[in-house]
């Protein structure tokens, strides 16, 4: 597989695999990417050029077949496979992250939660025991773990990502709003409202002719 | 100002504006593209590229004027003014947004806030009485809403997307995991923590160099 594909295509292939699950579910057998683009506000051509960067899926004119090209979606982004989170502060957005249903069903299990807050340690919050930040190393030598959650306030999240970057995490979903600093080999992704909405008001204020889904 | 700003270089400001924030409070008067690159992890021929959209900001050699670069990064987001949000579904997640803290010193201020659960209803959360979904149209008749936080399950998403539409609201920060469908006018950005982790398995299974924060 090439490595040159750009981001922004990486981030759309979980959006297109999630499109066809649902068509998958409706008892959809073949979809177009003119119609796959109109459900998710974007060209036929972007989709058939995103998918270009894998191979041919679809034969010119039949669309795609809707299974084959959600497995095949799947197998890229690692979807076939089940990975191990820790999640790292256990406030009320880290309750909203431990307690959301989502997850699981796509692969993503929680294995551990870990808080500051001694009222909070000790605490059992969906299934968990919540850990002291300070054992997060030790609770987790030994135990492969693929992706560390980060909802703690931002003054102690660089930390909390140093510390889960050293028990071999490499990937980061981080709450907190600070722009965080890893190593080459680990991924961020930032889940931070406020930026969302700032980049939205730009085009409120302007009046840009928007994209719809952006 | 030129309308043809990629989306991309639109959600990259707001990082841009919340570093200069930090060397703002933290006394600083001037950076190059350099070390904010290095912070922001991204090329600092990146940075210059993405502010050379909106005219000339640093002098070559000398860096960008911190404040002043802040400050017009402020205004062209529209971030000198406020803006009024209601948030839509209030189980955990919806509280963990109604009492966020990070929403109100950036100018965004939630005005009301609704869910479709009779036990939830009437509940004040964060100084807001919840109110009933079916009220949203009567409740914002003639009051200005600029953005809608939809935090219900997915099934309910749409059609309170339609309402906050049909009330003015032209944009929508969405939580729920479907693909929204709006009208031309408005945007929406989807907050989608497995969509995040989805595109990060790719990196996680393929081991491909990574550009450290995405």
């Amino acid at each position: 597989m090439p490595l040159e594909i750009p981001d922004v295509v990486i981030d759309r292939l979980p959006v297109y695999a999630r499109a066809l699950a649902a068509l998958e579910r409706s008892g959809r057998e073949v979809v177009s990417s003119q119609e796959l683009g109109t459900q998710l506000g974007v060209t036929p051509a972007q989709i058939r050029k995103d998918l270009s960067y894998f191979g041919r899926f679809g034969k010119q004119g039949r669309g795609y077949n809707v299974r084959r090209l959600m497995e095949e979606l799947h197998q890229i982004l690692g979807l076939d496979r089940k990975w191990t989170m820790v999640v790292v502060g256990v406030g009320q957005l880290g309750r909203a992250v431990l307690s959301y249903g989502g997850f699981a069903p796509q692969g993503f299990r929680i294995i551990e939660a870990f808080d500051a807050d001694p009222a909070v340690i000790g605490q059992k919050v969906d299934d968990l025991i919540v850990k002291p930040v300070e054992q997060i190393r030790e609770s987790l030598a030994g135990r492969p773990v693929d992706i560390g959650i980060v909802a703690t306030p931002a003054a102690a999240a660089q930390k909390v990502i140093d510390a889960l970057v050293e028990c071999g995490v490499r990937a980061i979903l981080n709450y907190a709003p600070i722009a965080a600093h890893v190593p080459a080999h680990v991924r961020v992704k930032d889940i931070d409202p406020v930026l969302s909405l700032q980049s939205m008001t730009f085009y409120l204020k302007n009046g840009a002719p928007p994209a719809g889904t952006a």
